[in-house]
């Protein structure tokens, strides 16, 4: 078994998708224990550590990567199979952050009003007993929440030459932002440069639905990522499989053009998956799928849609890589 | 117990929530037993029977009601908890509509391409084995999906004198068409009229997230209704209580606003019942809420912010109607 | 000439399309002297008169009507053509308004934030100079602004049994609130009911592009419309035809979809008026059309748009109403 | 007077703002004469040249440039100023382009509808008499329309290292597509990284407004361009002058970001010059403004916000860049 790990310094940090050389190389088959950093660089350290102070624009939302896959070409997908995500701290940080937020004008939906109040949360994280505490700021309200890690961003190098902040989602993935994506999920992306050039980052210990206010509970985390690579099959948007779903996502605005990107995709595969015809198929994802919100707070909004695999008879989709990249980190656990 | 049924005949159904006299008036403490017609109005018999050719506009989504609640004025909110919703027949219709839908230009997202083929789909249900059977059209795929009854329509005269089609959700409540209306949920409606005039239909036998293609298993309904009145509390959007969690909801264009009109009154709610102030409510919602999508196909779009009770430490809302109307539930069933 | 004068009183002011009794019966041929209360009910009378607090929702944007147009039946259009438009009174009101407007979050595009200041500025006009003077309230800078008399809003009962807010335009018409409704121009409203039920109100002396505050410069208005009826043609969306240009509108969000509907209903007239081809009409459109922006504040947003009538080859529109109109116009001022 | 010529060839021309060396460096003060290919890189020479098929995604869209002007720092502004924008062929070209275009669905409103036919149309340009020929490709119909020669596309390269395709517009500028970026007019664009980088092309004889289906009257061009530096002084978004009107724009989707964008930026820069306090000046904007369409087809919508001079007293902006220039061109001319 091939097992990298890699624990970025500070200014090996990546801050757009594109535009960046590779920090390593690995081939398909490859486990790769990664150290991501949290959203803010790791600079909030207490609740009077003003993200608009302490963390500089563009430097938010750092990522680990980019890595070159080897024999990665445009037509390809990767398949990146989140092993575990473990919180690499004992708290995590939230906050709101001005113009930031759906909650709030923002830069572009400008408004006149004055930003809301900046304020910092800590989450103290009890990882034995997978939990995370709430604290108010204002009052000694406390409630505890159930643990439930995450990765905000993950991404290729888009098409097209472009390079794009983190903070972005869009085709080459980004910072989507969806509860979905925990450990036991495999992710595929469509490659559109050699190497593909994935990087990982923004860990959530738990997140709500839309990251109404911007932040989640922002972590680094040891996450461990197993590498493969499907050649000859070009995939459009970021899609993900887990051992009971497939799921296709769409990242845009307004939300309901998020909405119909992953729809669309969700019907389109789901007819080449069972043979059904294009309205049969539109027909089946709408009364069986899913739909979960994963942003609508960051540059472009982030909808996942999502069915059962049972719904599909059981189709095997990217040379069955999800269940191959199963067995490869059960014997890396073993 | 006032038990009440009602079971209009084709004539009585209503098209409009507002500008309609009321087809009768119960007290608080009521019992509804309803029949409640499918959006087609029982027209379609047949896959052979489209839609558009023996439905007429604006004939179409027909509800049960307006039923005239003793006591409501102005101000107070309406509690009605939907003790059981089942299918009034052995199958379900489902269909596209021309220009009708997440995936088609409609006659707002205006196209200048053809509208995608009207097509009907009949779904035989097992109501022992609790399973719909999907059949494709065009080959003879065919999978089950589990029964999950719901409402898709239910609200009150609008405020400020209007009267609005059926189809249209908005801060009256219609046409949300939100899985979450289930059996056991308590919805709350802010009174805008003497009366409140509530009415209810669209029954799904199950619905997908979004309902993409415009419509979900339309069938015809046996609903039980508890009716209770909160007065002198007020509901800006409907909203809706299960044994486990609070929920808000919003209707607008685009889905961000509905996301927004949502979440903003699970916010402002969460702070009322906690005394947490408006930026730690923000951050609780933000951490600990879902966002199931309702509908991206009708006329507003509609989003629901849920979160569970147990993260505002057992709040009492609404006098405990959902409580009260749950005894009462179970006293009708006994 | 069949001339009729009309002054509502303040009991007799309308607040929806819809739902209402006539006010009057006219003749198609008729001419009609109107007068029209600003958008504030004529409340606002010093700046010191905030409309929150002068105004009672929902008794906002009065409007003059409805009128039952003899022998007008659903399928037909109304002919409305805008003699003059005369501001009332020598001054008129703007104000900023709590959640309403474009630069704020508001009801639906709810935030977090306390809303805008509420303001009211005076506007004095000078008549006969056909000027208004802007007076800012904070600093003693003014300047002189072009009269350009209009009306917001405009339109006809619904379809479908609704009755809509006067606050809300759609394909009824409405609060379109579009600089373009001038004095020679004539709309084209599609009648929905038996003698269509018109009425006129929210009169500007003047206003921005998308009337991004809110609110314009309101003003009663003395109102000569001249009413025609064209038996059996049906009008989808609101139309307008001055000397120069046809104009097709559609209010809707987001505001892309107000555009699409516009667009798509001049492309469509395009093609049946020359005959062109679909693609060949959007062709022209595209290169020829303008695209005015009506509102950005409302409950729906509105878009025009227009083209020259020398690209269409001087066509021959709703059988010449404008042209007919005209002549009638000019032998009333004669 | 420093004038330089630069005509790129095929080789030389670029496909995004931003991950580009420069072309060239210019010394502000500087007149520049340009040659940009149109749209489609010159690859449509008939009717029968299907966009689709004789281009290559990425390959779409070119501009001449990146320049690096000498001395531009970020928190500068660079001023070009259109001295003349001439048609460099006696024809241009139009087209509609699959799932591209207001009134069809698209990669991102997507729908199951198949795509509108792909059409090509040849205008045929009379530069002495400054029209250009309509001519419907299913009938013999012709129109003239009036030349109005502009450019879509003109910006700098991003900040926060991202790299775009030139086909997005921004806060960096891109793909605008205004009408209002004549000859005349100055363009103020703020300086992200060291020399701006900024680039030009897109030309069209004339365009509609919102480019409805997506290209306009596409054409290469000659154009002149004098370049100034304005140091210290940012600004947020693109910016326009000409010798009446301050022009604001935004670019975001939905349309109304792109509206609240401009009128933002419109109105904090009418505060700033006036001294009128932020609500006197969202007054003025409201009452004074106008709200161009620029594109509603791109992968952002664009709107302009623009406001007459005298209503700002006479300002002066950007160091009298604008009059600078004009006379700058004025020597060049003579």
């Amino acid at each position: 078994m091939n097992v990298v790990s890699y624990h970025p310094g500070p200014d090996e940090l990546s801050y757009t998708f594109g535009g960046r050389a590779p920090v390593g190389r690995v081939r398909p088959g490859t486990i790769l224990e990664l150290f991501t950093e949290d959203c803010f660089g790791g600079r909030v350290t207490s609740v009077s550590d003003l993200p608009s102070q302490v963390c500089e624009f563009p430097y938010l939302n750092p990522v680990t990567g980019p890595f070159h896959v080897e024999g990665a070409e445009p037509g390809d997908t990767l398949a990146l199979h989140f092993v575990s995500i473990a919180p690499a701290r004992d708290h995590a940080w939230s906050s709101t952050f001005p113009l930031f937020g759906a909650l709030t004008g923002t830069h572009t939906t400008a408004t006149l009003q004055p930003p809301l109040e900046e304020r910092v949360w800590r989450y103290d994280l009890d990882l034995s007993r997978r939990t995370a505490l709430f604290q108010a700021r204002n009052s000694d309200y406390t409630v505890e929440l159930p643990l439930d890690p995450m990765h905000g961003t993950v991404g290729v190098a888009p098409a097209a030459n472009e390079a794009r902040m983190t903070i972005t989602p869009d085709a080459h993935g980004g910072n989507m932002d969806t509860t979905e994506l925990r450990a036991g999920v495999t992710v595929y992306l469509g490659v559109n440069v050699e190497g593909g050039l994935f990087a990982i980052g923004d860990g959530h210990a738990r997140q709500g639905e839309g990251e109404v206010c911007g932040t989640a509970l922002e972590c680094a985390m040891n996450t461990v990522v197993a590498v493969e690579l499907i050649k000859g099959v070009a995939t459009p948007w970021p899609r993900m499989e887990d051992d009971t779903h497939l799921m296709s996502t769409g990242s845009a605005r307004p939300l309901e053009d998020a909405y119909r990107i992953s729809q669309h995709d969700l019907v389109t595969w789901t007819a080449s998956l069972t043979g059904l015809d294009l309205l049969d198929a539109y027909q089946l994802v709408s009364q069986a799928g899913r739909a979960p919100v994963g942003n609508v707070c960051d540059t472009n909004y982030t909808m996942v849609a999502k069915i059962p695999k049972a719904c599909l008879d059981g189709p095997e989709v990217y040379e069955s890589a999800h269940a191959r990249l199963r067995e490869l980190a059960d014997a890396y656990r073993a």
